[in-house]
């Protein structure tokens, strides 16, 4: 009973009547506003800050109004059927926070600092404030904004999970039936890792480290780009990044203006060509045939800035681009002044050969960006990219990538460092080229059983998928697009081929990864796809 | 003896007479131009390999010749004393990739289909096929490229290694003393960490995951963000990042156009005012006094689109806004139709009470995009940071991220949302919490006892870092720069605070992170830079 004018009555408040002491008009404001007010005792939200918040939001729409007196700490517990430490501690916070203030010997009062205009104006959120953020497109988005937006949508349909943004929904070792780009996930010596990342697990406490990437791991990079992919380069011109999306994008970002125009392999990496939008620029795609890019299609008289290639395995339609091409391709970039990104993706996956050194190697380096991912030859959650830039774009890049996000996380680093240094890097990419050769065979012996009156797989001896062209001339008027549809609610992933085409696609098909799928599940796999094209025909 | 011209002779190779069998005239072409290649025997690089690349580089730079016979291996591996295997290994390789040719029954021929115009203009790179690409600026890069070189250049003085590309040599735990931004990296409990990361290792194989973020770490930070940061938001407005540069150019490029005005607070958090110029956008100071933004500042008729803020600890000089201001800012960017990027980037560490709730609480919270980072709170090197967007935001974030880097690692995020999961994340904030607030009382004590004649420290009770202010009228002349500089000499980081600074800086002093310096070291430490000073003055 503290403050000269409180008294004793009865309230009806949470459902019951309650005894309590209040004085005079505050408290009766104060458990009114709260009428409404309940304590979720399930919540993982303490009691105390249920009611922090309550009081809060009560204040800043207006309905505790400036100077209101806050019933003492004992009256608030006792009419809420908590302890007093709670009330004290929502109170103090409040206090913390300007909401209420202190008068001495007087208790608390809500503030009157409280600029009122903001109260009644959020009182009622329908007279919107924020009519001017609304503008044409409905977002106040920048023009960047509305650009990957458009691409985002345009996407929708595509099942293409590495650039993807549409199942989220995953945990653990799960079904990726036919999924492109992933790899035998089960194969990954797992254990190994996590035996690596625990013995270098101190490095996480070394602070803040270099944006172009840990040390250590550019180094054995650099030797392993060097003696297994024939690149030209030092450490100092490797860049790690998030995965290989971040890489071509701090390209694109340091080679092209807004409006420049970039050449794409057509069909090409969906990647790839979002990332060029989304920088501004435009795609002008380059037909490809049994060999990669058409360089006869190369035009005389570029105006484009730069070319996006996959000259060792293109991506999807497989072919590989011969030597000599690759010197023209290099001469045509050189004497027209045109960049070439090279991305060597899953090169370390010729089943043949050893795979046909990158184009970085060949002589005009200064011309070439290489771009590669250990998505594929490790796992794709480890989420490591890396570039190799000519030394005079070392310190624009690493600026970029310093602006865009900074460091790369540091104990996968050096966890990727160690696996490749110990030689079980090596290893493991020896082990999955002979099961994946296995896999190859049984995929392509599934098709042939299964789907050969219907559709032509396309594959080189490399690579982790294969491209199935669908017969027009059986499937007449079938969408690539509403097959995978079927299939995915068959649980088989893959995607559809014409998603691939910067414009009118040339073919319907689909593009089936088959690494993460046991050769012993491969016909039972493919029989399904030729149930769900049944079904869309 | 292979070959109808093959003959037997003696041949000075590789410093010695050798005997072999040879063929007329290639062998002594081949063996001539190889005359100055030796076998680097202490190569990580395998000899195969090595002969491999000194063949091919021969090749391409038009050395060796179009239809050149190569010598048989056994004549080469003899000539060369290495084993046939190690020259088939090299042939095989070189004929896999098109430089030679085999012709039936008389071995294997330099390939006579390779653009003779590119290997003559090759061999002479001075006659330089490059001078297209080398723009004005001798790099031919964007605009976004000379932009980015540009603000690195600009910084290169400054020690501000959050965003910094300076400092490269780092490993394990070192010596951080007085660097902002690190927290107290001994007292992380890297084993608990680690165990859990074990525990959780086979996430690391689930695939591709949304970029967006890993689920469950996105519903714990919601809860997390909620419940002790008083944002009103879900799971679906959080967006994981690659630390909290990630999250501001993400805001930046959907929420600006090239040529915007961004406000920033000066002095002010130096990667933000980076990541706008990056952004091609412009920047605009706005003075901060004792709370943070000095609010009388902002323009009535602004024509900015965005402003940027750390409300709850003013970046570097530790202002806290006050409710009432927080209201009026918010108010005012509702009515211009003006972002609000508010950057939370240490709220956990205030000693007096518990941290003011985030802006993004407060009503308007459709105007607000709160950024927020791992780094202070668990390591710096994990480089976790998110940000919470109004929900019409979140697509075009999200194509954003996309379309920039793709999905976060997820092993680390597996890890962070247990270690919140598990209550160690609120455990271990509470411990800095009382650590961090002894190292603060204990780096003012030595500051009064070393610095007090010279300079004034700047904090409030929360935070990692204090800022010292030299007076002028004592060090006359004195450029913070030269003082970094020569306390790095001592083995003493810390930043300059005139860098901070949008243009002139009103003051001239130190920042300095006090959180990973030992209570014991403190005093030492600040005697260092009381040395440095004299050193400059």
């Amino acid at each position: 009973m503290i403050g000269s004018d409180a008294s004793i009555g009865y309230y009806w408040f949470l459902g019951k009547f309650q005894f309590f002491g209040f004085d005079g008009s505050s408290i009766m404001i104060v458990v009114d506003v709260l009428r409404d007010f309940e304590f979720e005792t399930d919540s993982s939200v303490t009691l105390q800050v249920q009611l922090y918040q309550a009081l809060k939001s009560r204040i800043l729409t207006g309905r505790l109004t400036a100077s209101t007196r806050i019933p003492s700490s004992r009256q608030f517990a006792s009419s809420l059927s908590v302890s007093r430490n709670t009330v004290n501690g929502a109170l103090e916070q409040l206090k913390a926070e300007g909401y209420i203030k202190t008068k001495q010997g007087a208790g608390h009062y809500v503030s009157d600092e409280l600029p009122e205009s903001f109260l009644l104006v959020h009182k009622k959120p329908d007279v919107s404030l924020l009519s001017k953020t609304v503008n044409a497109k409905g977002l106040g988005v920048s023009g960047f904004g509305c650009t990957v937006l458009g691409e985002l949508v345009s996407d929708e349909v595509s099942n293409d999970l590495p650039i993807g943004v549409e199942r989220v929904e995953r945990s653990e070792v799960k079904n990726t039936s036919f999924e492109a780009g992933v790899p035998d996930l089960k194969a990954f010596p797992i254990k190994k890792w996590g035996q690596i990342t625990s013995d270098n697990l101190r490095i996480a406490l070394m602070g803040y480290d270099s944006p172009q990437g840990y040390e250590p791991l550019r180094r054995v990079l650099a030797d392993y780009l060097r003696s297994s992919r024939g690149l030209e380069c030092s450490l100092d011109q490797v860049i790690i990044t998030v995965g290989a999306q971040q890489a071509s994008s701090i390209a694109l970002h340091v080679l092209l203006n807004e409006g420049d125009t970039a050449y794409v392999e057509n069909p090409g990496y969906i990647g790839m060509r979002k990332a060029i939008a989304a920088r501004g620029a435009n795609v002008q795609g380059i037909d490809v045939g049994e060999e990669g890019i058409d360089i006869t299609q190369l035009p005389s008289n570029p105006t484009g800035k730069l070319i996006c290639l996959t000259p060792t395995h293109q991506y999807p339609m497989g072919g590989i681009v011969p030597l000599g091409n690759r010197l023209r391709i290099l001469q045509w970039a050189a004497t027209h002044g045109i960049w070439v990104v090279e991305d060597d993706y899953d090169s370390e996956y010729h089943y043949d050969h050893k795979p046909i050194a990158a184009m970085q190697g060949l002589g005009l380096k200064e011309q070439v960006i290489y771009i590669g991912s250990f998505s594929k030859v490790l796992f794709p959650a480890l989420r490591l990219g890396y570039m190799v830039v000519p030394k005079r774009l070392v310190k624009a890049c690493v600026a970029a990538k310093t602006y865009m996000s900074g460091q790369s996380p540091i104990i996968d680093q050096a966890t990727t460092a160690e696996f490749i240094q110990s030689g079980l890097f090596l290893r493991h990419l020896h082990r999955m080229r002979l099961l994946y050769e296995k896999k190859l065979q049984a995929i392509l012996e599934a098709c042939n059983k299964h789907l050969s009156n219907v559709a032509i797989p396309i594959y080189s001896g490399a690579g982790m998928h294969i491209v199935l062209t669908f017969k027009s001339a059986v499937l007449k008027g079938v969408n690539d697009k509403d097959v995978v549809h079927a299939m995915n609610k068959l649980q088989i992933y893959g995607s559809a081929l014409s998603s691939y085409y910067v414009n009118t696609p040339k073919y319907q098909g689909l593009v089936l990864g088959f690494a993460n799928t046991d050769v012993s599940k491969m016909d039972g796999g493919i029989d399904k796809i030729g149930q769900a094209i049944d079904n869309v025909f």
